[in-house]
């Protein structure tokens, strides 16, 4: 065989060996809302709001405030904030949720909102609408910088992951995102469509291929 | 190279060539639920069931009538009957709508119902109640006589699906369960969350691997 053949398989054995000892925890995202300040104003007034529980990202939390989102067919009552504040105020569902709603929003990553879909958003005080603001979250692994390098996976890196082994709906996730930081958690975040599909639950293991 | 090795590859990947010229459309399932002459005499009386359009599958229609199903925590009200009449009463709905009902039902494939979830299902006239009547079903394939000769797949066979292709949620389902009847149209059957994570649409077209 051709050394150069021989030394890519070889590399390739042990990426994959390395990979599969190396198991992801994986964070389901339930519908939520991040806010920038001035549209938290509007929703909920003088009062800040108030920190209920860290998630696994560092310096995110789940806030004790949800609104209303409210779509053309439907609402869902209570959507729970994720802070801190941002420069955008986005809403993520999952693609049933957007039937419910009645809305059609694109997959994007967090933060991609051209093409979003509108929603409004009612709090206590007042309602906000956001023209460009509802998506469905494209599912995507988090890595440190030292997740980055033991796993062999850089910024921009677009993986496969093998989710649900030993359960009844194991499957492959293609075309997963991967964003390092040197503040990121490992994680692999799916909304609950996926979860559900791949009979998964917060903080089962899954394995980057 | 060894000649039966090299004669096995060659089957391979004229298999798989075979089947990737030969799409598989792609059947979501809604909650839904079958129904005995018995229970359904309990739910609706006298009157027959009507049916409203035919599904895929040779003989089987969706009916004109629903009934509510009920769970410890949630309910839905309209849950449509596909007939004809069955030997057993059996619901079926996704992990999602599991939660809303507050039930836990297993993952099974059609007609397994043991240790199947407790359901009440209420119609016009009364309520019946299922000790084990509530699962989730297993995805699955169906094919006809001339569709397993062509795909080489045959029944019992377990096989892997590649979904959503082209879309913005790519995924394989391991573990295909494959069934052959000479009565059975070519479909893949999957339930609401899992058409969502792949990004499927009823008709779209996925391919066995």
């Amino acid at each position: 065989m051709d050394p150069n053949v021989a030394d890519a398989i070889a590399d390739d054995v042990a990426r994959a060996l390395r990979r599969a000892g190396y198991p992801v925890l994986v964070g389901i995202s339930n519908r939520h809302f991040h806010v920038t300040e001035k549209d938290w104003r509007v929703l909920f007034g003088d009062q800040d709001p108030k920190p209920l529980r860290p998630v696994r990202q560092p310096g995110q939390w789940a806030g004790a405030e949800t609104v209303a989102i409210e779509g053309p067919k439907g609402r869902f009552p209570k959507v729970r904030l994720l802070g801190p504040f941002r420069k955008v105020t986005q809403v993520e569902v999952s693609r049933s949720d957007a039937m419910v709603l009645g809305l059609e929003p694109p997959v994007r990553g967090s933060g991609s909102l051209k093409g979003a879909a509108p929603i409004r958003l009612a709090g206590p005080k007042g309602s906000v609408e956001v023209r460009e603001g509802l998506i469905i979250s494209q599912r995507h692994l988090h890595l440190g910088l030292k997740d980055s390098e033991d796993l062999c996976v850089r910024d921009g890196d677009v993986v496969r992951v093998r989710a649900g082994t030993g359960g009844p709906r194991e499957l492959v996730f293609e075309g997963v995102l991967a964003r390092v930081a040197k503040d990121f958690a490992l994680e692999f975040h799916v909304d609950t469509d996926e979860a559900n599909a791949a009979w998964l639950n917060n903080g089962d293991r899954v394995i980057v291929l």
